[in-house]
């Protein structure tokens, strides 16, 4: 929300029946933003009148204030073969309310712009190196990012509504507090005021949850299942739960930490403290040093090698293992492979499947699934900038 | 549900007319049930009116059928100071309707009976070894246990409303079939029919699921957290997942299979067929195997050693890890063991706090408490009787 829409909010509740006015009015405007973007083929507003049950007359006043705050765009209007006035057809706006999405990764920086109909209205990434980085630095330099993307998308006559910034770690999403991240090496901060955003409504949020957003959304060719395990393999690896649609976030939002489940106590010592973790198997670094890459190389080195006829068995078994105790403990029956994973899967997946079907007591009954991500590259940018957008369509009176 | 109470139904439900009304009776009824079961101190009907917002001889009619189908228990009416006819408290009726939970474990059988009250009417367990045992033949004997147990009660005046079997392995409560039990080496059968009960509603129920609800049950001094990870100890080692008071079940109920989660993949072969599973450093039988113990042995003689100074190293750091990546996977903060491990826990709780400190990522920021179960031994025949009564109080219409 706006600096903007909370100063018009306060304005208008002045006493117990204006409130009860605002809220009325904010519910039938969620309804009919509701009708415009969920109902796949656009309606008229006297479509919207049906599909929401209002009167026609509110539901114009209403689609006029949304028209206004630029969250709904009026198509040419079309005559149909009924009597009657020509409809106009109510579309997402394109180009006009955006979303930021910003991420802190061990390898790369980025931020990525999408508007209401879901389209990447610019996206910027920057390859690095982070390990054991200074956060005033690096936050700083993202936020510099930031604002150059915002700027140009400004300079368009486009709105940023606000931002999420994806980082790989726990962070508390109600106090803003990065508790620890080990590959970056940072730990105990507040990470927004070091973007210097000034007022730009920033939220953090963890890499992994928001790239499972990303593919909740789908989008593409398969959809998604209702159900899901999202791993997000990068030089770290996290991963969300998504039960019936929705993100499953445990006590605090920290779960999903399989980068650091036991494959072997007699392994390499982890940045997090521990022996054996995942991460020192199939995190991308490892990977990078198993095929005799330099760490940093990028994936497609990777890639090219493996096309070449390297291997990455331990990788693969070492993922395989995690995710079978995932399953084994949580009866989720799809997983999805995302970042570094979607690409790498065809050179992981027989030994991934091999333990799975060796440890998953349930593996002889269930039908597991494993599969590529579909959201592509850098998915938490495209989550975190989805989830600004669903926060405006959720409250749309704060924009009109 | 009884086949009384189906018939009873079948009969009342002639035309929509009358299912309306029957549905009205239905929820009136299950409205003053539980006013009597959940309110604290004792309700009379003029505070179970208050209570439910129904009308004084609507309620009056319902309590009486409620008393009459042995469900409420009327006490002696108390004069209280308001002018009126003295009170007549309604309490939960005791020794009257009664659950039946039933029980195959590695190495015993079990049959206990409970009343409304949630007091224990009868209980026998039976100790054994029923490693790779004949199904056929452990059901018939825990079947003939169950209908002496039955008759017992039955001859005292009490019903048996019904039974909920309780398994170490997968079950399916739809089906009602076993997939698999690793440590019985029972797979793929129906127990259900091998009890030879009759007409009695008996379901089949995972072990951990069971005794983690009669732990949320409570009863004892120390209420249970409404979020916290069951472990249930005994020759297998399974889970249940407790989210805001709910069993979190995942897509089929076979989650918390923490029993066969990976600590050393060098390990011993497990029962399930992969290595070095949890079950093979901490089930019952490894843990008496540590201390020079028979792998039959009586958890009284393991715990008789530890008191002389044996110690269980190895065990508690298995535990330690695998719940670890439990809590990285889950983000629950509290771990409630149960099973031998109840009894165990002195002798196994420093290796496991210190393997968590070292592996949970989040342990530095959240208060990790792992804590003996309360819920006394077998505590999955007490959840499997409490489970029996909560669905006939859910539904008491059947009843009356």
């Amino acid at each position: 929300m706006t600096t903007a829409g909370t100063a018009r909010e306060t304005i208008t509740r002045t006493g117990p029946a204006a409130a009860r006015q605002h809220t009325l009015r904010e519910r039938n405007l969620e309804l009919v933003a509701r009708a415009v973007y969920e109902v796949p083929e656009p309606l008229s507003r006297a479509g919207v009148a049906a599909a929401t049950g209002l009167a026609r007359a509110t539901v114009s006043t209403l689609v006029d204030q949304l028209v206004a705050a630029g969250l709904v765009r009026e198509l040419p209007a079309v005559t149909g073969g009924r009597a009657g006035r020509p409809a106009v057809p109510l579309v997402p706006a394109p180009r006009s309310v955006v979303g930021l999405g910003l991420e802190v990764n061990v390898d790369y920086l980025g931020a990525r712009v999408l508007d209401l109909t879901g389209d990447v209205v610019t996206d910027q990434v920057v390859p690095g190196s982070f390990h054991d980085s200074d956060p005033a630095a690096v936050l700083g330099r993202l936020g510099a990012l930031a604002r150059e993307v915002s700027d140009g998308v400004a300079a368009e006559g486009m709105t940023v509504a606000g931002a999420r910034l994806a980082l790989p770690g726990l962070v508390d999403p109600r106090t803003g507090l990065l508790e620890v991240a080990p590959n970056l090496g940072w730990s105990s901060l507040e990470p927004v005021p070091l973007l210097g955003l000034g007022d730009l409504d920033v939220r953090v949020a963890n890499e992994a949850k928001l790239a499972a957003l990303a593919e909740l959304a789908g989008g593409s060719d398969v959809a998604p299942p209702d159900s899901f395990i999202f791993v997000s393999g990068d030089v770290g690896i996290g991963a969300a739960i998504v039960v019936d649609r929705e993100l499953f976030l445990g006590e605090r939002g920290w779960n999903g930490e399989i980068g650091h489940v036991v494959v072997d106590p007699a392994g390499p010592r982890c940045s997090c403290g521990a022996f054996g973790c995942l991460e020192q198997y199939a995190g991308k670094e490892a990977m990078m040093r198993a095929v005799g890459l330099p760490p940093v190389a990028p994936l497609d080195a990777l890639v090219a090698h493996l096309a070449e006829g390297a291997a990455l068995p331990d990788a693969g078994r070492a993922l395989g293992s995690a995710l079978a105790d995932f399953v084994n403990l949580l009866d989720v029956g799809t997983i999805v492979l995302g970042g570094a994973y979607t690409e790498l899967l065809p050179w992981l997946r027989a030994d991934v499947e091999a333990v799975l079907d060796d440890r998953v007591l349930a593996a002889p009954f269930v039908d597991l699934q494993v599969r590529a991500a579909q959201a592509g590259p850098q998915a938490a940018l495209t989550g975190g900038a989805r989830e600004v957008l669903r926060a405006v369509l959720a409250a749309p009176a704060a924009w009109v």
